[in-house]
Formats: C-alpha cells, structure tokens, sequence
C-alpha cells in the first residue's frame, strides 16, 4: 500500500514511524517545514518527502491528514484535483460534526475520506517529539458515513491495530463529539483554568506534589489547535463545562455547610468511578 | 535515635521503610490493626510493634503522627502523659492553621511538636502500598511556630534530606493552608467533580486518552481524610475553587462568543507558567 502522511509533526511522524516499525515501506511525507522533511527521510521512515504532495497523489492508496482541522479543509480544495480515484483519505482530527459537513461539501465523488481520531497525543508538537509508543494500547475511533464501504473501514481498521491501537470504535460523529467534549476538551479547560488562576507572585514551585503536576500537565497545550477544536464543538464543550460546575458547586456547597457527610458521599462515588476505569 | 512511628498506612509505612533504608534501626510502630504490625515486622521496618504505644514513648526522641487529623488530637490528648521530656513530636498533615491551634491547647510544654507536611502521598491506602520510593525528590514543609527550637528543626529537616525529599521550606502555618488549597484540595475537588459530572449510562471508558486518566486519578480518594481535611482548610478552599470558576468561566466566555483570539491567549498564558514548572 502506498501511503502519504500530509503533515509530519507530533502526530503524523509518529504514523511515519509506527507504520515504518511495523513494515510499511512505502511511505512518502509532506510538510511545508524543510527542515522536518530531511530529519524524516534521516530516520527512514519516508521514502520521499514534499513540501506540496502534488507528485505523490496520483499514486497513494491512502491518505492521511495529520494537520490541522482548518488545514485540512484547505488541503482537500487545494489538491482534490490531484487524488487518486478509488484511494482512501482518513484524518486525525479531534472534532468530527462540524468538520465532516465542511468536507463532504468539497469532497470529490470518486475518492472517500474515512473520518478518524486516534485518541493519542503529547503535549508538545514537532517531530522530535513524535514516537510509535504514543499509539500504543490507545483507543482509536472511526465515525462512518453513510457513503463509506465497508471494505475502506476495515483498511483504517486493520492499520489501527496494526500500528499498536487496543481498541477500535465505530461511532457517530454526534456521539464522538459530545463524548470528547467530556473526555478530553473539557479536562483541558479545566487545566487551563486552574493553572491560569494561579496569584502572581507566589512561589507555587515549592508547594506541588503530583496532583497539581498531573492536573497541570495538558495546560501545556497548541493554543492554534486547540482553540479550533473547542471552538468547532462548542455546544457539546459548553454543556461539558456545565456539568462539570454543578458538581463542582455541590463540593462548594458542602464545605461551605461543613458537611462531613454530604462530601463523603462525592468522594465515594468518584472512587468507585475512577476504580471502574483501570 | 529511637523514633515511634503512629500509624503504619501508606505515609506512616512509607516512613518506616524510607527509615530503614537509610540506617535507622530503632524504629518501632504503633497501628490498631494487628496485621499491619505483622506485616511490618516481617518486612523488618519496625523493631517492635504495639497497638497502644505506651510501652514505646518513654524512650521516644521522637514520634511521628502518620493518621488522621482528628485522630492525631485524640492521640495526643490520650497519650501525651507518656512521651518523654524533651522529645520531639512531628506530623504528616495536610492542614496546619486549625490544627496547630487545637494541639497547642493540649500539648505539654515540656515535648516540642514540630508541625511537617510531607508533599507525597498515594491514592490507595494502608501498609500494602508503602514505599520508601514515594519521598524521592518530593517537596517537605515545616511550619514552625514561636516555641519551636532551632535545633529541633533542623533535625527534623536533616531527616527529611535523608528519606529523600529534595526541598525543604519553612513557612507559616497561614501560608501553607492557602498554598495548599490551591496546589492540593483544589486538583482533588477538581477531580472528583469531573468523574462525577459523567452522565449514567455512557461507555466513556471507549472514549478517553491520557488527559481524563490524568485528571481523574485522585478522584479515587480517601474520604474520610479529605473530608478532613476540606474542612479544615474551609476558606483557603473556598477562595482557590472561586478562583479557578472565574478563569474557567472566562474560557467559557470565549467560546460562546467564538473568540478564538481570547482562546489563543489564555492557551498561551497556560503553557508558558507550565513550563516554567517542569
């Protein structure tokens, strides 16, 4: 199979490498960066590299989009022309309602684009942070449309699990939407806020153990990316956030009331919660 | 030094274990559960073990409290008739300014309590999960008040260099108790808020990555302790949860009005206090 991965940063050098890990060798990489390009082909994870793509296209099986979300809608009415008939387009995006209308609208007949979201990521972005490791034993979701053969999903399907994924769902965009909204945007707001409210000058270095490391951690975060992802799932995030603060105010509530009681009942239901995750 | 450890769960046993692996021989235990004195005599971190500890505190130099707030108080009130001139009492608290204030009402003034709080902790409970590991390059924090002798700081001080801790500060009770709802009780509230903001019946479980594993963590909470230990810091809490609504409310904001610039600068904002953490 042929494959061209259109971006090499955190995400998509990681595909490189873990495709490349697991013997994919007909790879070919795109990146506007110069510099990314060579580091990619030094690695051996792409056999070719352009900073267009236009030369690869008319070639590749597959192709995957690690950019992002906007980029994407641009990349597709840029270069449609030059896809392949038959061949597969599959993303990487964290954010699928929205999103897919804008594609569908542009999308030619004859090339189909399977919708994705490979729930892995760090913290940083470039390539010198991209790793096969980070796919490993991640969950990796596919959101059908009704134009999709089945035979297309079971290619994205096989290759997920192939390059390390545990578990591989198929959902609708609605509920991967509202579900990510909880899962993901909404702890980042919450790491976000709690580190933005922080007071100046205080020397809070001195005072943290692992909670507040771990809490922190994704405050570190691509302010492009993901102001274009909280902003393309905005009801869903809101209502996340929403939720988020009623139980919040009942903690609120029950230390303001000093009861021991009521604060017991939260702690032993979040327990039990978090025990059913691991 | 002959030192009573009171209390042999995860911090008290992680005491016993840290104390031991560095040289110190004459440690006994005091714990209600007769397996864990078992235990901890098998694994040769006590010398002796006892349920009372009576027998133990005329020759104490010095005599850790590794259980709860409250009981702590109790304890001291029962037994305080037994500890030994001169000797020196420290605790593993979490909460200082009321604590401080109801064990100098009972203490005897001829046994100096030097108030500590250890920066490391585990979400399970009890001897099982002790490890001496868990003080490694941790943060350690004395709250010295008036009566305290600089000599028997610095014991407490060397000791903790000598488990592990990288950093010890000296603060006022005040101090810790605000620093601490924030860097503490806030990420647990936070936590515990967040599972329990999850709707019934949602397979949430397919749905996330490292960011809610991260964040909910801590949500499999001690209740009985953090309850404890919220209320005990009512105020600083209170301020450090309003706070951080108020930033997460100005995020909120941004998002219902698509203002992706806002966005972009709280993000920003965020990722450069936490790199200025690691």
């Amino acid at each position: 199979m042929n494959i061209v991965i259109v971006g090499l940063g955190v995400i998509g050098g990681s595909f490189a490498m873990a495709l490349n890990s697991v013997g994919y060798k007909d790879v070919y990489g795109v990146d506007i960066d110069e510099e990314t390009l060579r580091k990619a082909k030094k690695l051996g994870i792409i056999k070719d590299g352009s900073s267009s793509g236009k030369e690869f296209f008319e070639n590749a099986d597959l192709i995957i989009m690690a950019i992002y979300p906007k980029l994407v809608i641009d990349f597709v009415e840029r270069n449609k022309e030059y896809f392949k008939k038959g061949s597969i387009v599959t993303d990487t995006t964290g954010i699928k309602g929205m999103f897919i209308d804008k594609i569908l609208e542009i999308m030619p007949d004859d090339v189909e684009f399977i919708f994705g979201h490979p729930m892995a990521g760090r913290e940083k972005k470039g390539i010198d942070f991209a790793t096969a490791q980070v796919f490993k034993n991640a969950n990796y979701i596919i959101t059908p449309i009704s134009r999709n053969k089945e035979k297309n999903i079971q290619i994205i399907e096989k290759l997920a699990f192939e390059i390390g994924f545990k578990r591989v769902r198929r959902i609708s965009p609605e509920l991967h939407d509202e579900m990510i909204g909880f899962t993901s945007q909404l702890p980042h707001a919450m790491a976000v806020a709690l580190i933005n409210s922080d007071e100046e000058g205080r020397e809070t270095g001195n005072f943290i153990g692992d909670s507040y490391r771990d809490l922190t951690r994704i405050a570190n975060i691509n302010e492009e990316l993901w102001s274009e992802l909280f902003l393309g799932n905005k009801n869903n995030l809101l209502k996340a956030i929403n939720n988020f603060e009623l139980q919040l105010d009942l903690i609120k509530k029950s230390i303001y009331e000093n009861d021991k009681e009521g604060l017991m009942e939260f702690f032993k239901k979040s327990t039990s919660r978090r025990e059913k995750l691991d």
